[in-house]
C-alpha cells in the first residue's frame, strides 16, 4: 500500500482544491479504507470524457485501497424543475431513474472497480424524509450564507429570480453526506460550495467533516470551451473507436498534455518522461497515438484500439492519401480560421468561392471525413489533413 | 341580512387595511357564506383583550352570516425551534396541542358562535406533506420577494442571521389558506406579508385568491406599548372579575375610546352618540364603567358584572373613601411621573422621600389597591385616585 504522502501524490494529480488537505492527511493516517463520495445526475446518463475526470480520480482512489459511493441523486430528479418554467426538465419516473442507474453502472464500471463501488440512490433517505423533516434541515443554514454562493449572489444582485427551493437542494446534497457518512466528496469545481456545506451538515450531525476535492472542468476538443454534448466538442465513451480515435488525434498538442494529466491512467513519471521526450523531438502525434490507443481500450478493446489506429493510418496512408505531402502551420487568433480561407491559404482552392463549392460538391475533406458545413472554423492549435478532390493533399497546423 | 355597504361597514370598523377591497366586496356580492380564516399559535392559550381585536372582527363576520375557520398552527409549533438556539420555544407534544386547543376553544366561544366556527389544525395537511412535496412549494416563491418582508429585510441589511427554514414558514402559513379553500384571511398588521403569500399560493394553485385582511395591534392599559403579557399592561380574559373592571376603569379617556371601537359589540353609532354626549358634560367616567361592564359580562356574567361594579364602588366610597375628594391635572411627558414625585405634587406627602417611605410601609393605595413598587410610573393619560394612609385622597389625571 502506499504511504500516505504517495497517496497524497496521487489525489493531487490533477485537482483544483483540496478542503483541508491536513484533514486529508488525517484520515489517511488512520490507515482505514475511507469512504469516497461523488453525486451524479441521473437525467444525463451518456457520459463524455468531461465527466470521467471526477470518475478517474474515483479510481485512484480505489486503487489506493479506498471504498467508493457512487451516488444517483435521484430524488431531485424525480421532481424535476417545481418552478414549472422548464419544459426541458421533466421529472423522472422511478423506472427511468433505475433505467439511467444501469447505464451509468455500464459505463463507470469501465473505470472503476464494481467490486470496491457501492451505488446510492438519495432517494432512498429523501424519500422517507417528511416536510417537518426538511424544515428542520433548513434551520441549520442561513440565508446570508447561501447568498454568499457565486450563482446565488450574482443572480441575486442582477435581480434574477432565485427560488426558494433553489436554497433546499445544497442542504439536501450536502444531508446526503451525513447519510453516506462520507470522508470525502469529489466534485466539480462548480461544486464547492454544496461540498463545504456538507462538511457544515456532518459537524451539525456529529460526524467528522468530509474532506472537499474539486477537479477541474475539461476542455473540450476545441480546447477553449468546457467539453459538452450542446458545444459539439465532445468524445462520448460510446462513441465508436474510430470517431474517438480520430477525435483525440484532432486536439492541440497543449490539450493533449492536459488530457494525458486528466485522463491517462499512466503514472505522472512516466508522462512527464514522454513530455520530455516531445521536447527532445519524438513526434508528438506520437505521443498523440498512444492516448487514442489507451482511450479507445478503456472503452472498447485492446483490439478495438488497434482496429482504430489502423483505420486512422489506413484512411490517410493507404492508397487515398499519399506517404508525403506538403505541410505547413497558419497563423489564426483564438477564433481559428475558417474552412474556406484556410483552403485557400493552403493552395488547394484558388478562391473562397471555390472552396464554398468544392464543399457544397462534397469534394472537401478533413481527415479524411467529408465536410457539409461550408462556415466550419478551424481552431486554433489544430493539426489536420485537408484534401480537395482526389488529389490535392496538405497537412495544416494553425498556430 | 345586512347589504353589502352595511357589511362592509362593519367590516371596516378599526381595520387598518383590506386587500382588495373590490374584491372583498365582489366576494360578499355573491351572497353567499364566505370562509374567513384566522390562525392561532398553540404554544401561548391564555387571551389577553389584544387577541380579542381580531377574534371580535371574526365575530362581525358571523353575525353578517359567514363561517368562521379558526385555525391552529400547530404543525410549526410541534416543530419547536429548529435551530436549537431558543430554550424558551420546546416543541409542543400532540397532547399539549390538543390540550391548549381545549384551553383555546373554551375561550374563544365566549365571543365566537360555536356552530358558525370550524376548528383546523394544520398538522393535519402539513403533517402528509413529505420533504419533496415541501420542495415543490419552495419553488414557489423566489428569495427576493421575501427579502422584502419588513424583518427579514432589516435583518439581512443588519447582518443578523436569517434560518433558510424562516423562508419556508410563511409558504406554510400561505398553503393553509390553500388547503382551507379561504376566502378572506385576517391577521394583525404584522402578519400582512403573509396573508398576501397566501393570496398568491391560492392563484398558483388555481383558487381565487383570500381578501387579506389586517387589524391592529392593540394597546395595552399604559396606552403606549402594545397589549402584551410581558410588559403587565394586559387585560386577561380570565381575569377576575374585579380586576377586569378596575384595569378598564384605570385607561385614559382617550384609550377608552379606542378600546370601544375594537373591543365593544355596540355598533359605532352608539358609541358615536356616546362620545358626544361625553363632550356635552357627560362623566367619561360612567362611560367606562359601561364598557367595563360589558367586558367583564362577555368574559364572565351579567351578575359578575354588577358584583364588579358594585365592589368597585364599594372600595372608594363605602366607607374607605370619601365621595368627595380634591381633583387635579398634572402635566408630564411620554415618560410618564414617578409615583413618589406625582404624592409630592399633589400634596399627599411632603417629599420624595417621605413618598417612599409611605411605599414601603404599605400605605399607598392607587383606586384603592395598594402598590409596592416604589420605582411606578404614572403613564401619561391616566386618571385614577391616590390614597396615602387613611385619610389622605386625590384623584390625578395626568396630561
Amino acid at each position: 500500500m502506499a504511504s500516505v504522502t504517495e497517496a497524497m501524490e496521487i489525489i493531487r494529480r490533477g485537482a483544483d482544491e483540496i478542503l483541508l488537505e491536513e484533514a486529508l492527511i488525517k484520515k489517511l493516517e488512520r490507515g482505514k479504507p475511507l469512504r469516497i463520495k461523488a453525486g451524479f445526475d441521473p437525467t444525463a446518463p451518456d457520459l463524455h470524457l468531461g465527466h470521467t475526470v471526477l470518475i478517474n480520480k474515483l479510481r485512484q482512489f480505489q486503487e489506493l485501497g479506498h471504498e467508493v459511493m457512487f451516488l444517483i441523486g435521484d430524488f431531485t430528479a424525480m421532481i424535476g424543475d417545481p418552478t414549472g418554467k422548464s419544459a426541458t426538465r421533466p421529472p423522472l419516473t422511478r423506472d427511468e431513474v433505475l433505467e439511467n442507474a444501469k447505464t451509468y453502472e455500464h459505463q463507470v464500471f469501465k473505470i472503476l472497480d464494481a467490486e470496491r463501488t457501492t451505488v446510492f440512490f438519495n432517494s432512498s433517505w429523501m424519500g422517507e424524509m417528511s416536510a417537518a423533516d426538511m424544515i428542520q434541515l433548513a434551520a441549520k443554514h442561513t440565508v446570508a450564507r447561501m447568498l454568499e454562493r457565486d450563482d446565488f449572489s450574482k443572480r441575486y444582485k442582477g435581480g434574477q429570480p432565485i427560488s426558494v427551493h433553489e436554497f433546499l437542494y445544497p442542504l439536501v446534497q450536502g444531508y446526503d453526506s451525513v447519510a453516506m457518512k462520507a470522508d470525502v466528496e469529489l466534485g466539480g469545481t462548480d461544486q464547492k460550495f454544496n461540498l463545504l456545506v456538507g462538511r457544515q451538515l456532518q459537524e451539525i450531525y456529529g460526524q467528522e467533516p468530509q474532506v472537499a476535492l474539486t477537479m477541474p472542468i475539461l476542455e473540450g476538443l476545441d480546447g477553449v470551451q468546457k467539453m459538452s454534448k450542446s458545444l459539439n466538442n465532445y468524445v462520448g465513451i460510446a462513441d465508436h473507436p474510430d470517431d474517438m480515435f480520430g477525435k483525440i488525434m484532432s486536439v492541440s498538442d497543449d490539450l493533449m498534455w492536459r488530457y494525458y494529466e486528466l485522463l491517462s491512467f499512466s503514472p505522472m513519471a512516466e508522462i512527464n518522461l514522454l513530455r520530455q521526450q516531445v521536447n527532445e523531438g519524438l513526434n508528438p502525434r506520437d505521443a498523440k497515438v498512444r492516448l487514442a490507443m489507451e482511450l479507445v481500450e478503456r472503452f472498447h478493446s485492446k483490439s478495438a484500439a488497434d482496429k482504430a489506429n489502423e483505420n486512422f493510418v489506413a484512411r490517410f496512408s493507404k492508397g487515398a492519401m499519399p506517404d508525403e505531402m506538403p505541410e505547413l502551420t497558419l497563423v489564426a487568433g483564438t477564433d481559428g480560421m475558417p474552412l474556406a480561407n484556410l483552403l485557400k491559404e493552403a493552395g488547394l482552392v484558388s478562391s473562397t468561392s471555390e472552396a464554398f463549392r468544392m464543399i457544397k460538391q462534397g469534394a472537401v475533406k478533413i481527415n479524411g471525413e467529408r465536410v457539409d458545413d461550408k462556415a466550419l472554423v478551424c481552431e486554433q492549435g489544430s493539426d489536420n489533413i485537408f484534401q480537395v478532390g482526389k488529389r490535392r493533399f496538405c497537412k495544416v497546423r494553425i498556430d
